[in-house]
């Protein structure tokens, strides 16, 4: 096992990364280019394969197959991507297919958040546990369901959609269409706007000192450094996020009955208090036989989760 | 088959319901008995086992098995139900092990909402479907979940409480600890309560002819009896039921991506307004690939629903 090497494929609207990755989940190598979203599928799919010739022509390794994370619905038997948001034109794209007989590599395509789930669960927070609920926090709330070592799919790949559970019905509209979506507290842009308005307010806090003014430059980091220095207002912050994303997980943990949740991406920048937080909200909000259960961990895949979350489609099965 | 009955066991905290069913899920014989909840699990016990040989005594069929639908968490493997709401003292009881002891025959126990899922996938709603959330609005509001035509069981059998997901994190408080479930807005007591207050301020309503003034015999069939003579009171308390219940499903339905939508228990007895006002309000709500797919549909198992779910359980592996 220690010599396979996987590709792993992480499809963004503006950037396509792909690295070649090994059975522990390390990158060797990698490269980001341009998706030129704009230019319509062909053109995609054309970078997509350039890049990957790119990789493997310098780095002279044996793959074992190539995983491609993608936004958007994924039927994984068909490998087909269907209208992906951010990626315009693409009605209904045979991926995996086309890159099969690009490479003559097996090749594994799963909608971007599922990927990050199945990496935590092949190389992550998640290789220890039989299930999880994964939510990744970043510009929307992502998520994925492992149940018994196996993605939780649904009928058509869509399943693990926390970002979009309601936790109040007349709360505000989301760009989904709904109201009150996890995604319409916790999604990065909404939450970096709130904060920023509330700091204008709490001019003595430390993290005016710490971005000296420049409140665009906030960034989870930030928080939680000031948090660590005792400032009650990044503390606030921090608890409030947590809280409200265990008001939502309680829903979610009530009815998968899974009491683990692995939480990814940016915000989870704020570190252990987050975590503390997020436990203790679900805790206090979950049927009683289900709390002392509630585990809250931390993702393991950080940087390029993207890329490893792709890769471990290979070694999953 | 034709010739194959099952015992179904309906475990209430009043009465158990025990009847005599055949393989499409007809009841041949029925009793109930008192439960004896306060006098402890082995009085409990000792009555389960007579109500079954009463029946048995009286028709002389053969029998495939025992299928119990019990309150509380219940362990598929080990046959164990445990500390059931409503019969006092049952830390951990082994009624499997107890009942196959007694008769000779396999018996299987499962919590009474997954049963009445596991009913309407062998015997109703939803035997041409591979795929269904089932809820049931009763005095609570129940739950269970079919996917792939398996019941989702969770971690520990306690998946399905689609009555504690919380459409509103800020709202009334529930009896569970939590606030704004769905049950705070849709259980029975807490909906006929709600509506008596609201008719009281609508003496104008067909609801006060209809109960003689006596609105304590309130009931969801009136009401929509009420509302098919074209009752605007009536017709807006289905609606607002309806539109708070498909709320809470658009987050079930978003994150399971499970499609179809099965109702059963007395408020289903609103009838077919409720259905089409579930139905537009989750397709207003949900993540847009999935709304062309929602599909809401009446339970078919109505009377003794709990005594055909749990003799379902000996048919369903």
């Amino acid at each position: 096992m220690k010599n396979n090497y996987s590709v792993g494929v992480d499809l963004g609207g503006t950037k396509i990364k792909i690295g070649l990755v090994n059975s522990s989940g390390r990158i060797i190598n990698k490269i980001s280019i341009d998706t030129f979203a704009k230019e319509g599928p062909d053109k995609v799919v054309s970078q997509i394969k350039k890049g990957i010739h790119t990789l493997l022509d310098t780095n002279k390794k044996t793959i074992q197959g190539i995983g491609i994370g993608s936004p958007g619905t994924v039927s994984l038997k068909k490998g087909t991507v269907e209208n992906p948001p951010n990626l315009p034109g693409w009605d209904r794209v045979h991926l995996g297919r086309i890159i099969t007989k690009e490479f003559g590599l097996p090749t594994f395509v799963e909608n971007d958040a599922n990927a990050a789930a199945i990496g935590e669960l092949i190389y992550g927070a998640g290789k220890t546990l039989n299930s999880f609920l994964m939510v990744t926090l970043g510009t929307g709330v992502g998520g994925g369901i492992i149940y018994n070592k196996k993605l939780f799919r649904g009928e058509n790949g869509g399943a693990g959609e926390i970002g979009h559970i309601t936790i109040d019905h007349h709360g505000p509209k989301c760009k989904c269409g709904s109201r009150g979506c996890l995604e319409t507290y916790l999604g990065n842009n909404y939450l970096t706007k709130n904060v920023i308005e509330q700091l204008k307010k709490n001019k003595s806090s430390l993290i005016y000192d710490m971005l000296n003014g420049d409140l665009k430059k906030l960034n989870p980091r930030i928080i939680h450094e000031a948090s660590l220095e005792g400032d009650k207002f990044a503390i606030g912050v921090i608890n409030n996020v947590g809280t409200t994303l265990g008001h939502g997980m309680a829903s979610i943990v009530n009815v998968f009955d899974i009491s683990t949740v692995v939480i990814g991406g940016g915000v989870a920048g704020f570190g252990k208090p987050l975590f503390a937080a997020v436990k203790k909200s679900i805790q206090a909000r979950v049927l009683t036989p289900l709390r002392p259960r509630i585990k809250v961990r931390q993702a393991k895949l950080k940087n390029n989760a993207g890329i490893k979350g792709a890769s471990s489609l290979v070694l999953y099965d």
